[in-house]
């Protein structure tokens, strides 16, 4: 019997029974995908072509984007496809669990509708941006369990931001990217081990970085769908708007500082893969807030910078001096980014007004909305547990509130990561190193052929077929 | 003058001269296409986004999928667009036929709008599965005249199984998947020849599996669009989410048999690239019946199973004890996935009724209108040749109607499939065998660079240039 | 201090300041854009499927397509991806002074609004055009001077043609494609230099072939929402499927000839990877325009013809008698095909009668409303900058206007492109040529392995590991 084979498999299957059995029990349609008669049209079809666009970003984007490393293609798109398809399950039931206990009411069934598929893959991303940290570093079986334990703490957190703090973030670059990328950094540090000498691995060829150059643009071009696809109206189009710009203009200013900061002036692709969508990132909070298109550039501008210097000057420091090996660069990508995203939101939120926006500043942060008009807006305000001050809340109480889910949110990842990095080291979740790492060869059954080759591994143990050949 | 240099050309033009003519004399704009005046929008337009998305998995789902052989990357991908750009022509024409002669009006022409491109480029896909079991071993017009042949018979089957039978199947898992599988398998079976081991180019290089992902998961993505373009409503939503959680389910257990049934514990990355598909074949002609999530998702997993166990023990079996080689494996993806669709619909059926459902159970299976109710429902019913029993019919005479098609579909698809495969064998349509097959420099120019080589052809024809310089 | 490394990033950071500026000067949100309260939904989001298809082809379509390069994947996806993130902020400055100095009002703000969106998308694909006939020869410097000048001729040769003289053009067809491939060749015109002899790496691999593949495909997919993106109503679903068809016969027309003009009687994938889009373009200006389906589909056919023998016996006759070196072939996909389009447009707009057609002709050529209906299409009317006659004007004197916009878009793109060549000769422009063409280690850093070698290279420079290797 080899155990290595089965434990797996026996865990995932594990997993899956569970999940049709939580389905069975406690899933049920929502309102909108519930038997109706012709006419009662399902209103939030219209989601759909948004959520179509972060499904091509979370399974195409994500999953090539990490395919640069050499000979990690494989685990880099499979394995991303099966954290994807895990945690889509996974979240349905955490997040009706929480919402159920939250909204303490007696139903304990949670909906299965087109918006909860858009909040489902949402929640795997946050999944797969901490994969970016640890990519080719961590098995399968701890990628599945740091999913099953994420999930849980991602969710609480946006539920205590959202809901309790009333800190609204439409493209959750709070919620998301900050937390996927520092829960997934303190994961890569408590992981980390002295055996990358040996990881030869490491490092892209030719053509794995144009492979990865179609996961950066189809997240690049979609950006836009997943900062604004759950907003509605003129507040969604501004949101689909502000994203597009900032990402222009951060891909502008990424190339400017990829060839300013390399000593011979040549672009680094590791910046056009990454930076160029940092300006997404950071405007996932503001988008739909009351700012104007260039502040919107402006933002994007200054994620590029952010990005690009973090790549070139920061990412190595992390590695020599914090011992954080961050694969994919999360923190230069969706870390950082995501942070400027929460500063940039608060300090929106702290200068709302109506004046120019009218009531729909209201819209958009709900909490801000008048005593005397809450009759108005009951619907609106019937979503939020009010523990913090609101309905009625000043723009500067607003933003203050956005500050300390921003914090929270950092809190909870770091704490959350270093501890989940922690289990992940029980040797009952077969850890990766040395020369096993970056290697799909570990995981995959690789025939040979066209595996990009190490030159030392070439002469040590001879599997270059031509010089195995020539040597005959 | 080379006649095979010309034979496939005039071969190609002459049918496309003959689908102009008959364009012309038959075409027509449908009633939404036609000119109007400001205000009267075309409905049918909402259909364009899922339309897109089937259009999108037809040309670079099934294109790239196929692109996993090292050296007919050429073939996959292009004979894969010359095939559906020539089918869905010939589909148009096809259907025009059937429904002008199977309604019996006076009126011969054929509807041109975007309901019956989505049709188009659905009977695209049923060829293109059948190219996928013939993948590497047929020359280009072999696959044409195949084209031409199995569109016809594939569109007489769904004419049967739907409008006599009124046996419905929304993403066509029974008319589509299983036809073109089953088809596909029996042309195979009589081109087979003795000639594999000659056939050193089958097999897959370290970056073609990577090429074949992609094709992959634009499949896993849009097909819930796949199976829920064509639905309306609360029925459409239901469509889209229980294959989207099929799909997820199907996934999970994929990993998981995959790293079982390898002796070293390790994944294969055929079974990724196919297996996880299998839960939205599966349930194409549930998707939208009255069914609970959980049993998508359960019938996602045993999909799954099947597909991999498929792969690993019964395509081998195939191949050498029934002289069936199935180059992409349809028979695991495409064959026995659409049978258990085409089960798992004629269970939903059967068991259907009003309890919890209401009268949307009329709305998914029209025949099933109560009589009473008929004039209410005049317009469902009339688009049926209404020789079966109905409106009216029982739940299980429905389902018995639903096994009626599917046995149908696999006797007209295996039939018919070997007795087109006979017509293949005829020495004019350049049968392809011995070391030209799975080689893209039989049918393309290939100027060497980059192009895989086989150790043994490397030595054989000094074809490799490095051994040759070095040789010099 | 190194200039070169200092000089490009300094002009790009100069030019984003710029934008950002322009933009809080005089960016302002569109109507559509605008707060609003709940209820008053924006109309214009239904163009968002539109154009994120359209967004898929410039960023992917376009990129990708000229991956094919087998040294030059760097540079065709990530400075296709900065030239259009550059030329998107650019075209809604020039777009919007344009259109602020034309209408001579005293509002100087341009509107900022998913329409924008789309024409700045469109404007990138000019400049993508453009970029496709000097690729690989033209530094990044270059070509964002060239991407400065030819927005401004563009927008001004469409202002001239789409406002001035009525001359519609719903897919862009004379202002896009041939403006834009006509622009490109005059640059490589007047760029070319002898030295082509050196540039060993022109050129494609077995699997750059492949990934411009992608290209096309997606290209191919979305080009109907191109050409119908625009539009609306039943214009707008006639629009999808006369492109739709046309694709389809341009395709199998393309295979056709591609392998009847081959001596050896193959594929060229060249032919598959571009003559197949060229029914696309053919298409682009009558896709709206009163024709039916199996006309658009003769067009097509029509275009792949055209396409296959330029690409076969056209572009290296202009290549070494006229010393235009096209490399990605833009004569063949977008210029001739875009004159194709311009004069069927002119045609069919001479033959354009309400016969049949009825009052929908006036919205498809506003300009022919008769004088006595003027005040009911007063909206429509008010568009024009009617200097040219109409309201009222016939057929054939809008199918004049139709040839006039024709000749004046081929004039202004030569001599534009001509001028713009000389400017860029300029030696503070880095020219490249050369050994430097074609070859991302001018501009990228690439790390050596898996970079395709040629062999002259690999003897002189030692620098193929292997060789190295076996050479100690």
């Amino acid at each position: 019997m080899n155990w290595r084979r089965i434990k797996f498999p026996i865990f995932l299957i594990c997993f899956q029974v569970l999940f049709l059995l939580l389905f069975a029990v406690l899933g049920e349609y929502g309102e909108d995908a519930r038997p109706k008669m012709p006419g009662d049209s399902a209103a939030s079809v219209k989601l759909y072509p948004y959520f179509q666009d972060v499904h091509v970003m979370i399974f195409i984007g994500f999953g090539f984007l990490m395919t640069f490393l050499k000979r990690y293609g494989f685990g880099a798109v499979s394995i991303n496809l099966l954290i994807a398809a895990f945690v889509i399950q996974w979240a349905f039931i955490v997040r009706g669990i929480i919402h159920s206990v939250a909204h303490g009411h007696g139903h304990a069934k949670f909906p299965i509708y087109l918006g909860e598929m858009l909040s489902a893959d949402f929640a795997a991303a946050t999944v797969l941006i901490s994969f970016g940290a640890v990519l080719g570093k961590a098995s399968p079986i701890q990628l599945i369990v740091m999913a099953l334990i994420e999930v849980v703490l991602a969710q609480i957190n946006e539920w205590i931001g959202l809901d309790i703090f009333g800190a609204v973030d439409i493209g959750e670059s709070m919620y998301i990217h900050a937390f996927g990328a520092y829960f997934g950094l303190a994961v890569a540090r408590v992981l980390y081990n002295d055996k990358y000498d040996e990881a030869r691995s490491e490092g892209s060829v030719y053509h794995s970085d144009i492979f990865s150059m179609i996961g950066t643009v189809f997240l690049w071009i979609f950006w836009p769908s997943f900062n604004g696809g759950a907003a509605d109206g003129d507040e969604q189009q501004r949101a689909l708007i502000n994203t597009y710009l900032s990402l222009a203009a951060c891909t502008v200013v990424t190339f400017a500082l990829s060839q300013l900061v390399d000593k011979r002036g040549k672009l680094n692709m590791v910046h056009v893969q990454n930076a160029t969508l940092a300006g997404g990132v950071a405007l996932g909070t503001s988008a739909n807030m009351p700012l104007q298109p260039w502040v919107a550039m402006l933002i994007g501008c200054i994620a590029g910078t952010i990005s690009v210097v973090g790549y070139q000057y920061l990412t190595p420091v992390l590695h020599s001096k914090l011992k954080i090996h961050d694969t994919c660069g999360v923190n230069n990508l969706h870390g950082m980014p995501g942070i400027l995203a929460g500063l940039v939101g608060a300090i929106m939120a702290a200068m709302a007004s109506t004046d120019g926006w009218g009531e729909s500043v209201y819209e958009i942060f709900p909490l801000m909305i008048p005593m005397e008009n809450s009759t108005e807006y009951a619907s609106a305000v019937a979503n939020f547990s009010v523990t913090a001050p609101g309905p009625g809340r000043s723009s500067t109480t607003q933003g203050g509130y956005q500050m300390l889910a921003l914090v929270i949110t950092l809190v909870i990842a770091i704490v959350g990561g270093a501890l989940t990095g922690l289990l992940l080291r029980m040797p009952c979740f077969d850890n990766v190193d040395g020369k096993q790492m970056f290697d799909d060869r570990e995981f995959f059954i690789v025939e040979g052929q066209g595996f990009p080759s190490n030159e030392e591994e070439a002469i040590e143990e001879g599997n270059d077929t031509k010089l195995r050949m020539l040597s005959d």
